[in-house]
């Protein structure tokens, strides 16, 4: 277990007071993220799309877990007490039937189906399902779900701090791992490993670029072109700890800069320290949106927002952007992703990540410089 | 792109004469191995929930993308042409409407609903898109889409065998890698890092265990425990090379091994030359999981099959299981996982790597030893 049980406790006491407000008998959850928050069950092994699992939250007493037998000596070691397991993958039923046994007495039923959520089962099987519980009321829970996780505990802010931390410091050693000559994909090489030798777990997430006076795109993987002086190089790393993500990236120039790119690097800082000033209790996710946006003085673009939350996930609610009217709270953890498009279709992004706290938030992520570092090209 | 054109052209004829015989106009995908597939369109920014992401394939012509305008610059480099996008995140219609335009001109829409796929799009979303296409006909596509994907071409083949050889090269150091009083999160961790200097790209998923005489369970994370004489350490690797996965695993034992273990071992290994035997064009996978059967003389316990396809996901289609009657072919790509459970909780799983070939499959992993390795402790 990464937590205590009091953690899980807790969790489950918020879910089931919430449930009462909106007469709610059970939550239905089925990925992920949703499933490790009330139980704690924590496996890469989500990487094999064949089985599906799930996990059922009552409004009285601890989660019920409807599991494929191959998880079931994990799951009985989490703070559940009632493990319900089928061999699976199964000829007919995939877990259906027991499913809905588990549901039967809870009439009405909240399941994520809205905004940055997905149904992780065959939709045949939730048609099924649906028919199976055809007098049950299932309603959509995405609000209920995202509120609750949308704020950290102090031991889930320790976590992200922790791998924050490491990748902090592996940006740290940038002069030494990245070099004028090295294909971009060794680039990326070894950063990973740098991640991984300082603590963390997994690096499921590292995607940038580098070029001349910037980067045309953000989400692509890297090619094998050598870096060269005068190429601005971003990596924007997702490793995690104990199933929880670090998210932000560095930028660095190589040898020299244009006084373009170091204008857009001041800018983006500046833009940073104005979400760093507006991100308080009671702003709204639309607040520190608009203060990094008059700073950079042109639409957010392609990436369509400057910043996200995150946690167990890379990016979850809310987002940063003009529509998004989230009030924040003190222990919501945030990215501030100021980004601009420059000349010639080329971009540069920054990235910080915090927690909301009474007063200044706290920095998660060891601030970038104002300036842009250049390394010896 | 990780393939020429003719690549995603083979797959698209295929996925075309399929469409005709069935009388679909279009598929409609939206996971990130449909969408590769037909695409070439690579990147790990998947691990965002935030956004949905769709790929329409028509009776003729290329496939259409419908996706968030952040993905549009790579999209583009694709071999598509038609690539619709939208700014997302967005408040009212994060790209339902696109979307409900794209495939209006067609009326009979496939769409995977079955056994190991999911709908990665809010419910709410595909309710409200189903609302807009009233009249159109929604079909599942599983068994079409698993028929193509199931047989890999010799470029997805080449790249899943290169991915193979760094991970069996990466367990041929396993004398250097691992040792007793070494803590069993510290040798998942010199393995991640030896299969990425070794040219992995990533290591999205490893798992494994260690304990006296066998290990409990093999989905867990690895604990801090230390490695000691007598244990019998497993790693079970998902590496990935230009998005294409090995799934092999290897097991050793410190200083000494039981008889029982060792014996258990053989018989695993005599399980997997049985599966060799038998995999050949015209089998079924149920053929392949009963001959393995035989030679371990017990039910495959918790795991629930004896292998699986694989690919561009961790997991694919067949599994190696007595009620799964595909045929194989040439071409397929699947691990044999025979699996034992010992006494007292204790189990061993073995995996190879082989694609179905005119006669004899191919080896993709580098075959384990008959007799248990033992590393000095």
């Amino acid at each position: 277990m990464d937590f205590p049980e009091i953690e899980f406790a807790n969790c489950l006491e918020n879910a089931q007071k919430a449930m009462a407000e909106i007469g709610l008998d059970a939550l239905l959850l089925t990925t992920e993220a949703d499933v490790r928050y009330f139980s704690g069950f924590r496996t890469l092994f989500w990487e094999s799309p064949t089985r599906p699992w799930f996990l059922v939250v009552p409004r009285r007493g601890k989660p019920i877990a409807v599991i494929p037998e191959i998880g079931a000596a994990l799951m009985r070691s989490t703070w559940l007490d009632d493990v319900r397991t089928w061999s699976s993958p199964a000829a007919l039923d995939d877990g259906v039937s027991l499913l809905a046994d588990a549901l039967q007495p809870y009439a009405h039923v909240g399941l994520p189906m809205g905004r940055e959520t997905s149904l992780r089962m065959p939709l045949a099987d939730f048609q099924d399902l649906r028919e199976r519980l055809r007098h049950h009321e299932i309603v959509d829970a995405t609000a209920l779900v995202r509120a609750l996780r949308m704020v950290k505990s102090e031991r889930e802010v320790a976590t992200i701090r922790e791998i924050c931390a490491i990748a902090s410091n592996a940006f740290a050693q940038a002069s030494r791992l990245f070099q004028t000559g090295q294909p971009l994909s060794d680039a990326f090489r070894a950063f990973k490993i740098e991640l991984l030798s300082r603590g963390a777990e997994d690096v499921p997430y590292l995607v940038g670029g580098a070029r001349q006076g910037g980067y045309a795109d953000v989400i692509s993987p890297p090619s094998q072109t050598l870096l060269q002086a005068g190429d601005v190089l971003m990596l924007d790393t997702g490793a995690t700890l104990r199933g929880y993500f670090c998210d932000f990236d560095r930028n660095f120039a190589f040898g020299h800069a244009s006084s373009d790119v170091k204008s857009a690097h001041n800018i983006l800082w500046r833009a940073t320290e104005a979400g760093l000033a507006t991100a308080r209790p009671g702003a709204t996710a639309a607040a520190v949106f608009h203060a990094m946006s008059a700073v950079i003085g042109q639409g957010c673009g392609d990436v369509g927002r400057y910043g996200h939350g995150l946690g167990m996930q890379l990016t979850e609610p809310p987002s940063l952007i003009g529509w998004d009217e989230t009030v924040l709270q003190e222990g919501m953890v945030i990215t501030l992703e100021p980004s601009m498009t420059l000349s010639q279709g080329r971009m540069l992004v920054h990235e910080e990540k915090i927690v909301i706290r009474d007063g200044a938030p706290e920095l998660l992520s060891q601030r970038t410089p104002s300036e842009l570092p250049v390394l010896i090209a």
